[in-house]
């Protein structure tokens, strides 16, 4: 999942920096057909070599890819277009099927449709540099199981040799940064937390709503380290958080996802609430654990999150896959 | 570099399909080509015609339609299909480009391809009742709060009422139907079960994997209904189910995502498996539940699917979700 948020976030910004640049072509361009009519057909891509791919998705059917043109360092990006409705009728008249299978009232089949009907958005950045290539490398996901041994024995070790800032995040509880954007405090030093926008939201509509709440107290890295006497504390974020965001953006708790990530991306305690139905990134099972859940487990069980194993996907390039690695548990 | 050797699999599997179901199509169908090799081409979409869009994804390049195909109501679904790397060469070579925009660097196109190497996949539901049109209609969704007591007293009498027939669950397990696509059969009759793709999965690349493993056992509606003594079960299904995959597929488990839906669509035990980084519809951390972490609850607590609150999402249509209004639940 963290690998989809990545290539999320690339196809997005990408998308925006293409639209961005469309338009200004728009303006500047003078070598537009002048005619209007006849399409300026090519096939540049005929001189294309593929070397690798960069990354794809099958869900959103988009394909990064890495290679050379004519001599030069390529990138191309090949993306099908969505289904457009004003075509349907022709696609129906006009397509070839064929059938793969049939059961019952279910049949599936692989129609063949006239090719200006079915076109690829393509992309190309050429030449592309080194730092093109590796904008839209991904990075491959390996599933990780980690026990509660494991964890005292590879992962803190390593989370605590990282030592990672976690400056921001006292700069927003100290409202020495974003305190602008805080949309809940509670000054709590127990319970308290500051709920905020996430970074990727930007609070345009609240179909894809990402807020963040971020516990006062500084020394509970993840889930892992919560216990029983944590519940106070995750009772309210739980509860405040979610009449915050009923009061502020209307949005009832039955419209809201509420999670904490593990592996989180950092380890001081924080809450994502998200909007049901957006299909946030890492949002995913193997990734998130539902706040409620959480608490249950830990109302049934005080130590649940410190014996328990759990499992996450971890990037092909994360040190701590590599942890596991060496110690045989890969 | 696994990945390209995996795609290479698949395809020879799907070759193998494919003259498995050109054999087929030889020996019952009797207006089919004499030579054999010509696949066998339909036409009934042209006479469907489109009532409405009952919903649509740009992203992912997805329609779900409402129509009539003759005389009789159908939903139609049609779904671009993933980019293929075993075919970019062809792609590249016999496809027409048409410039849209060019600047510095950056340009690009519509790329309008042989048909054959960029099919739609489409799925016909015909004769469609009104239940199929209201599943694929766009809806609402609300977060459900099932503690044990509800599900007894408002889900398990809805399930009942409802009685879904499970007719096209049995014609796979007695192989009446759809026998050709099986990927794993353990014929045990307690802890037995069919591995075969999930009908969203066209079976080009491993990229989107997603097989879904059917228990025997025919009494087991759901996660609700586990207990301890269903463990060899869910060992069974969990071991075979990846050692299977790794066989046809070359995809270790650690690219796998396991897991239950609760609610599930169908009340028949079955289990998904897709591949991680593949953001599969309905593996989100509201309604997926990982079988590897059920079967650590099951051996924690022998009854704690019966026992526990349980959260699910439900579309604003869903009969279930106007049984927990009444029960003043929501």
């Amino acid at each position: 999942m963290a690998n989809v948020a990545a290539k999320r976030e690339i196809s997005s910004a990408e998308g925006e920096e293409l639209s961005r640049e469309a338009k200004r072509a728009k303006g500047d361009d003078k070598n537009g057909e002048e005619s209007g009519n006849e399409p300026e057909w090519e096939n540049i891509l005929s001189t294309f070599t593929t070397t690798s791919v960069l990354s794809d998705s099958a869900r959103e059917k988009i394909m990064f890819l890495h290679g050379k043109m004519a001599g030069d360092e390529a990138v191309v990006v090949l993306e099908k277009t969505p289904i457009r409705e004003d075509s349907l009728a022709e696609l129906f008249r006009d397509s070839k099927l064929r059938l793969d299978m049939r059961n019952d009232i279910y049949s599936s089949y692989r129609l063949q449709a006239p090719s200006h009907l079915n076109e690829i958005k393509t992309t190309v950045v050429c030449p592309a540099t080194e730092k093109h290539v590796k904008k839209y490398r991904r990075q491959e996901s390996f599933l990780v199981e980690e026990t509660g041994d494991d964890y005292r024995s590879v992962t803190l070790p390593y989370i605590q040799e990282q030592s990672l800032s976690l400056q921001w995040v006292y700069n927003i509880l100290e409202k020495k940064a974003e305190a602008e954007r805080v949309v809940y405090d509670d000054p709590d030093p127990e319970v308290g937390f500051v709920l905020l926008p996430d970074l990727k939201w930007d609070q345009k509509q609240v179909d894809d709503l990402y807020l963040i709440a971020i516990a006062r107290q500084k020394d509970i890295k993840s889930l892992r380290d919560l216990s029983s006497e944590h519940l106070p504390l995750l009772h309210n974020i739980f509860h405040k958080g979610k009449a915050a965001i009923l009061e502020r953006y209307n949005l009832p708790a039955s419209k809201l996802r509420v999670y904490l990530h593990y592996q989180p991306s950092y380890y001081h305690l924080h809450v994502h609430f998200t909007k049901l139905g957006h299909d946030a990134p890492g949002c995913g099972v193997e990734r998130a654990h539902l706040l409620s859940d959480v608490i249950q487990n830990l109302q049934t069980d005080p130590q649940y999150y410190r014996t328990r194993t759990l499992w996450f996907p971890l990037r092909a390039d994360d040190g701590l896959l590599g942890r596991f690695k060496e110690a045989r548990r890969l």
